[in-house]
């Protein structure tokens, strides 16, 4: 049935909880890569990281549908929710590809890409922080500055990687693996984007 | 001009129909793919199919374009008309790549990524029938559950699929033109999935 | 603070400015590929036209979160608004990828697909002008038309330029490369068929 209360902590709550999950993922991503030993385990942890994050993410979409007057417009919940998700499922996915491809060792330009989803996603928990009240709205809006700044950083070291990866690579198989799993950790940074921008929408509808 | 009567039955009409198109799309894979002979014949079979789902796209669009009051969502109903174009758009885009790729024979997890389609189109067809008249909103969420069990299963072929590329490949043209496959069929597999979430979706709204 | 005024005309302002920024671009492009020299300042006269496309565009969005009540459905708005930077993205992207994989020469069907998009952000251009007033309604959708023609046309081309690459490719590298400048050269005539899909929409609501 349809509640006719506005369920306003609740979103928040979940948004809060999903943003930190996130933020753990990327800090056990870069843990990974830094200390690229005790794969099995470090992707376990992430695997399992990521399924946390379906389910916060199917609790929002459930309660959205049940919820008849929404504290924020029904889209920006529903665009916030997914992009917090595809964040980390790209980070699984990202590990995931290591694992298929039996990666070696890890990359200076993919811990360098970890390290700004790191930063992103400390940011992404402050502004989802202040969405409750709306009393910090500038404040929202420079940290959707600074995650768009992260994500140009990320476009900066994907480019560098490539431009690596094919200057000194000779063999073509290697190029493939790499090429997949920079395209995977850069689209990461892509979406903590993707979750500022709708912040930042938020924020400007109700200023 | 705006109709202002709900034409209900026109949209669920044309779901079925698109459901029905998309699982005679996978069956016309599966079946080029268990018997790789016969392949111009069988390829210009699935791009036929999918010009009727192009048809039925166009006119539920056009129907919901000129519709004031719709018995779902509009929304809704534009995702998922457009999820079950995007199954069967995916199904020929694999076909036409191992057309263009001069693939000379099919593989046992190209055949078993179809078979998942096979099972998920047929799940699918299942809950859209269902959506008519919402009776059956249980049965729909087990479909969805099943359809979502169908998508775990297309991941782990895909996964598997790869693996398999990779520790046998040493032909780095085969991997790539494999991969591209793979990866068109696994996103079948995940639009599927889009699918039933929107099916969810709608039955969680009206319960 | 919300705008109880619709603010049309300045989102058609913006429309038009985005399509023919677009089509700059676009033209950039294809001058770079048919005389494919002074590569660096060909390509960054294209980085600075998609730099252009991202603050019409965020101007777009800003206007959109201010405005109360708008000329057309504000989903609509978005979808122009996004489609269109994408095409431009996209075509930065093409020109970045040929940069970072140090191509040396151009290609037929990389100018053929330039072509495309040449001719269908021309299109655009004058469908966008239509919608000011919607007294053309039907020529908008004739355009809207020729655009799609157009997406197939770039489906022709991206599948000859495969069939080309893998049929007298023995480089892997080479065909990673080109593989992937095609690709993103084809999805940005498929975003030209998204805007059109866009005003067509609009079009059939608003008749």
């Amino acid at each position: 049935m349809f509640s006719f209360m506005p369920k306003e902590k609740i979103f928040f709550d979940l948004f809060e909880q999903s943003a930190k999950n996130v933020h753990e993922g990327a800090i056990a991503l870069l843990d990974l890569l830094t200390d690229y030993t005790d794969i099995q385990n470090k992707t376990k942890k992430i695997k399992n990281i990521e399924h946390a994050g379906d389910e916060i993410t199917a609790r929002i979409f459930d309660i959205l549908a049940k919820t008849f007057i929404t504290p924020l417009d029904r889209e920006d919940i529903r665009d916030v929710a997914s992009a917090l998700d595809d964040i980390i499922d790209l980070i699984d996915t990202a590990v995931n590809r290591m694992s298929v491809y039996r990666i070696k060792e890890s990359s200076e330009d993919a811990k360098a890409l970890a390290q700004v989803l790191v930063k992103s996603t400390s940011l992404l928990i402050e502004a989802v922080s202040y969405l409750r009240n709306m009393k910090e709205t500038q404040r929202i809006i420079t940290l959707c500055q600074e995650i768009h700044m992260q994500e140009n950083e990320g476009d900066r070291i994907h480019q560098h990687a490539l431009e690596h990866l094919f200057d000194n690579g000779t063999d073509a198989v290697n190029i493939i693996k790499w090429k997949d799993i920079y395209f995977v950790l850069e689209t990461a940074t892509d979406r903590c984007e993707d979750a500022a921008n709708v912040l930042h929408t938020i924020v400007v509808k109700n200023a």
